[in-house]
């Protein structure tokens, strides 16, 4: 028998997640020999995600949304299979999947997973932490990859500026690099709320990078735009200012708007007028759902290229150990983390 | 000489349009067999549109736009040419364009027009009155079918509900029927503010029709839909209830929201994170602007036959006289019309 910590969830956060009050720590014990499989696998956990999206399924469960309520902790994560009885894993294979929070875990287990996604099989790559696949190569660098792609490769021709909020975390350093590499004349702005980040998105290749809480996003945008395209991760004022920014004809990409999933009255929109007044398309999505989707496929594929030559890279912010993984899921929301929110779990 | 009425533009409006604040009725006179054509043609008019995007016109010049500020006041009209310089007409043709809101008027005139549309000739259509150019087969009828056309013929094939609001007007009317003749098996739910609204939905073929002063939309939607189309003329809490009521990958038709021109908070969107979390597409446009402009061309080929067969219909709401068109212009905006507002200021 081992110590087989896990952190559980346990009340539903009205506004922002407080760790010590919605999560807890706790410490079982497994039998890594013997406990039952259930045509399964074993595994030991590596790395979790703290994503920002999860507080979403932190609700009472009759609040309808985009993804079921948690009934556990899980998300996504990587590990290795310590013994398996499902044919397509054997002992030492590296998988990414939605995990539970805990040291070892039997998949399928006993939480109702939130995605049906199936266990993957992944490869390390040279010299890369296999937690990318909780990042660049995994959910967020799938998120901006299928919007880009598929929304936005045919205006990205034409397009001459960019506009990306929330553009130091996985999800936009990524639409910064990736964009660059569909349109490398492209003029990309970008805002984020700290120097730290400024700094990360100038690394990337913003053009222009600014910390909209120390500047006036509608008067960057005057002095830098019209824009063509929005990627919106924030909704609210940033999009308003957007909106009154816009080139005619152009394209939102709205990637989510989190202040709204802490009920904040930041993402409220008064300028919704300006997208009939600018004939502009808004194109909303979720990550592996409908019809975009589709370029989902080709992803590894592509991207795996761009990261080997450096040209789509990674930033981690690492918390260590179980313990911290609730304030690690609070941290998301206030803006503490810069780069991608890594949970390690154990070393690999 | 005889004498010209004409309505006159004085203030711009901070709110809502006040006739005796912001328009003068004023009476000219002219001379119809020596006033000077410069090449263009004298018009005797018949009647004169009053739509709600007016309003954005009627704003301090230095306020940005869709559409220029008025200098004086045209808009979309029906008239007859009385004298002609301009090879294209001769005496006795009907015209419709841009007209000078005054009893007779040289085109192009004094007023730098708004839209530099050219003066078209049209057919009297066997009994109906030249007026049909103004509504269902002017800028209202040209809204509906454009964007309908364009951005809803894919979605119409598999769409199952359709929600329109202010859909008792010009544009709500063409929008019921014409998406019935695209898509017979659709359900749509009308909204409107008024009884005599409800049964003017009713009798166009709304499948659900309801007066949203009396029963609550998110209600409705939650009893009649969820719904696959939105087209929105109004933004602020009907779109916040419809954005609740969507099935994933909706198209929302983003045609005007004309509280927000009157800079009225009803138009705050306060659910714009369901645009991401259903996946859904929101297409902004303005009639005759933009890529989906491109199916105008076939308009009168496609619509004066469902004119013809009853399968479009219109209603009117008049008002007589230019001395009256202040108010029908203000009329517009406190859903007292029923009806495509239309100002006769003479017999045909």
């Amino acid at each position: 028998m081992v110590k087989n910590g896990a952190l559980i969830y346990t009340a539903h956060p009205e506004k922002n997640i407080d760790p010590a009050m919605h999560t807890r720590y706790v410490e079982g014990e497994i039998d890594l020999d013997k406990v039952p499989l259930n045509g399964g696998v074993l595994l030991k956990t590596f790395y979790l995600s703290s994503d920002p999206y999860i507080r979403y399924r932190m609700r009472e469960p009759h609040l309808a949304s985009f993804v079921p309520t948690l009934s556990g902790i899980d998300n996504f994560g990587v590990g290795q299979v310590l013994r398996s009885e499902d044919p397509k894993f054997e002992p030492g294979n590296y998988v990414t999947g939605y995990l539970e929070f805990s040291e070892y875990s039997v998949y399928p287990g006993k939480i109702i997973h939130g995605f049906k996604e199936p266990l993957a099989k992944i490869e390390k790559l040279p010299g890369i932490p296999l937690s990318i696949y909780i990042g660049t190569l995994g959910m967020p660098g799938t998120t901006a990859y299928q919007a880009l792609k598929y929304f936005g490769a045919e205006k990205l021709k034409t397009a001459k500026t960019m506009f990306v909020s929330g553009a130091a975390g996985p999800v936009g350093t990524f639409v910064i690099e990736y964009s660059k590499v569909l349109a490398p004349h492209l003029k990309v702005i970008a805002s984020a709320g700290s120097a730290v980040k400024v700094k990360i998105m100038k690394d990337v290749g913003a053009d222009i990078a600014f910390n909209y809480k120390e500047q006036d996003t509608a008067k960057v945008l005057e002095d830098h735009g019209p824009i063509d395209i929005y990627w919106d991760n924030v909704a609210g004022p940033t999009l308003d200012a957007a909106l009154r920014n816009f080139n005619n004809n152009g394209l939102i990409i709205a990637c989510g708007a989190i202040s709204q999933a802490n009920h904040d009255d930041a993402s409220v929109v008064r300028n919704f007028d300006q997208i009939f007044q600018r004939s502009l398309t808004v194109r909303g999505f979720i990550t592996g759902q409908g019809e975009s989707a589709a370029v989902v496929p080709k992803f590894y594929e592509e991207v795996v290229p761009l990261v080997l030559q450096n040209k789509i890279t990674s930033r981690e912010h690492k918390s260590h150990g179980l313990v911290e993984a609730g304030k690690a899921l609070a941290e998301v929301h206030v803006g503490a983390n810069a780069g991608k929110a890594v949970i390690v779990v154990a070393d690999e």
